[in-house]
């Protein structure tokens, strides 16, 4: 038998350990003020899925905003339940002494308009017919996703950030709250990310797209109350996708050729090879937790994604930052590679922001910045630190001042 | 009224010019001998399409194979008639004066075992039911695809070729052949290609494969006689093969972030940037000249492909060569990078076989080897004069011994 001390130490191991935010909630908050969105339809009411890690501070100057990449959610840290097989997807950086310190930092992190995780997206319902909105929900962008989220901070209570932050996707947002919000700024951390998205990165999204649409069971966007959900064309775009998260030389080390659960070769078109098995795995639990029509509205927000969008440059778009700047890429993320940070840091440089530039190598690829690295790790933390202690000092200032009059 | 000659020059000019082979025939040799497939089944009869160009010296010392790319066939250069607009597909490549000079050898491509362009594949019909094969047709190997040529080229009477050639999967027919018939094969050109497909690759193949059985109007092959060719499928396939055959450099320099006959974003879901249009204009135009049941076959003959199989390692493989080789990479090709070019040039080397690398630099990706590319064009020609002299010194020499006796 064991103890109830025992039993106490399983628990808290499995909930992560004394480093683990431990059980969390997601909340939701409802906003009935339309949102006027850049494509020009207005949505009449948004609710938004989040959680929030740590305490803000009477002075409410540590709050911190993490987005989430095309495939995340609210749930950025901690378990849901003890039953909680996994932890949030961030796990690894979000907790007690954890480089997004919640013994120091208020921690929030909201699923984006247009997702699948309990904010208002496609597979909501439409208030004016009473069914989901399917096709009929209006094309979202980045700066939609980050003005709903600014008016949440209203709802919290909290003006300026410490810091905003998020990978992929969640850095293009980041970005995007700095230019929008200035004043409410005071530091970015961007992680494997870029100012706009290329090509080729438009060309994966587009094809991913095309796979949805072409199941028959897309059925223009109306598969949610009478029918499936596309599964097949879904999962396929996952496949694409994943394959562009991870890079050549991370394929080669954990697959290479192997065979899967074979010795010899099988001559037919089922799983052979290790990586398609683990493909066709990645693909098939995609499904279950991610609504197509979200796929397709998100990675259409990603492409439309433009830091320099109505203005001459990315110089000019970014003069109005306060912020201070962490980049972060990997060197083998060939989705969003090095040149992409570099070019966003030569024009935080060139209008003088402060910032600081790190190519992490890892083998990991794009995903590198959702796996533990300790370089990713130190510079988030020291970042935040060096940010917070020029906070706090400022206020302190501030505060003598204030007692000196 | 134009003139005679003014009509002759036209015409010469719109076929291509002196430099072109003009009109070309696509000629079709069926052998009743039973081919035994790696797979261990056996295709009772084999018809392969290939064309000729040139003309075979009586020492029959002058001739190149050439073999075709993926979604390529036998119709390497000239026209088919005087109405085509568009010439073979390496008509830049082979011609009178040209790398693969026609005034100088005699050059032959076959379309592959497995194809939809004239030689035995799943859209032929089976001898033994009257039907198309469908999924009936037995998994072939680039092994396979090789020993049906060899059949071939001792119907033409050819017992030692000059040089065998080819890109992406040309290259790997090309080093099959010479591993596969040491004493058939006087040199090896392998363009952009690989000793092995990487787990990437097979990956890429995999999701396309994927796209394809997973339209409705695949019906496990059976499509040929009453139903549709999977066309969505094969779209979705083809525009991810695109994708990896293009470089991110050359996307950005094509397409950046465009829009398609816009000014402003629309918003939807259709085509916005140019950079869809162009995949999707490549996905449809392909679907009209290929079978999508022979794009499974022959992704899964390169995913399979692995020179050093049955080996210890690839060194091993190479033992027997008795080929000069000219080894080419181009530096954006990231579907076959140059890493790979050069594991199988230190092979070679291992193996004390002569061998000439070039890494080309050339901003169009996988997809150089097919473009116009000046150091690619001297370098094959070079190539080839070295090889036909040393091979008309050693005639000469066995001639004079010869007559010396």
């Amino acid at each position: 038998m064991a103890t109830d001390e025992e039993l106490e130490i399983a628990e808290d191991s499995r909930l992560g350990g004394a480093r683990s935010v431990g059980l969390v909630e997601t909340q939701y908050w409802t906003s009935d003020e339309p949102l006027d969105l850049e494509c020009g339809a207005v949505l009449p009411q948004i609710t938004q899925a989040y959680e929030t890690y740590g305490e803000l501070t009477p002075e409410r100057d540590n709050a911190i905003l993490i987005f989430h990449a095309l495939s995340g959610d609210a749930h950025v840290a901690g378990y849901h339940s003890p039953e909680d097989r996994k932890p949030g997807w961030w796990d690894i950086m979000v907790g007690p002494n954890k480089p997004f310190d919640t013994n120091r930092y208020f921690v929030v992190c909201a699923n984006v308009l247009g997702g699948c995780k309990g904010s208002t997206g496609p597979s909501s319902i439409d208030p004016e017919t009473g069914r989901p909105y399917g096709l009929r929900f209006p094309m979202v962008t980045i700066g939609d996703m980050v003005r709903a989220q600014a008016r949440l901070m209203d709802h919290l209570g909290i003006e300026r950030l410490l810091a905003v932050a998020g990978g992929s996707m969640g850095g293009m947002l980041a970005l995007d709250w700095a230019v929008r919000f200035p004043e409410r700024t005071a530091s970015v951390i961007a992680i494997a990310t870029t100012a706009r998205l290329s090509a080729q990165g438009i060309a994966f999204n587009e094809v991913g797209r095309q796979a949805i649409m072409a199941d028959p069971n897309w059925r223009q966007g109306n598969y949610y109350e009478d029918g499936e959900q596309p599964q097949a064309g879904l999962a396929i775009a996952r496949m694409i996708g994943h394959i562009t998260y991870l890079s050549d030389q991370q394929m080669r080390a954990k697959f290479g050729r192997r065979l899967q659960n074979r010795d010899t070769l099988g001559y037919e078109f089922g799983t052979e090879f290790q990586v398609e098995s683990y493909l066709r795995y990645q693909g098939n639990s995609f499904v279950r937790r991610f609504d197509a029509n979200s796929y397709l509205y998100i990675t259409k927000a990603i492409d439309y994604f433009d830091l320099s969008a109505g203005h001459r440059s990315l110089v000019e778009a970014l003069e109005r930052v306060q912020a201070s700047f962490l980049v972060i890429s990997f060197t083998s993320d060939w989705l969003f590679p090095t040149y992409q940070s570099k070019e966003l840091v030569r024009a935080l440089q060139a209008v003088g922001a402060p910032v600081t530039f790190l190519e992490i190598t890892s083998e990991y690829g794009h995903d590198a910045f959702l796996l533990p690295n300790e370089e990713l790790e130190s510079a988030i933390s020291d970042f935040l630190a060096n940010v917070y202690r020029r906070i706090r000092g400022q206020h302190g200032r501030a505060l003598s001042e204030e007692a000196a009059l």
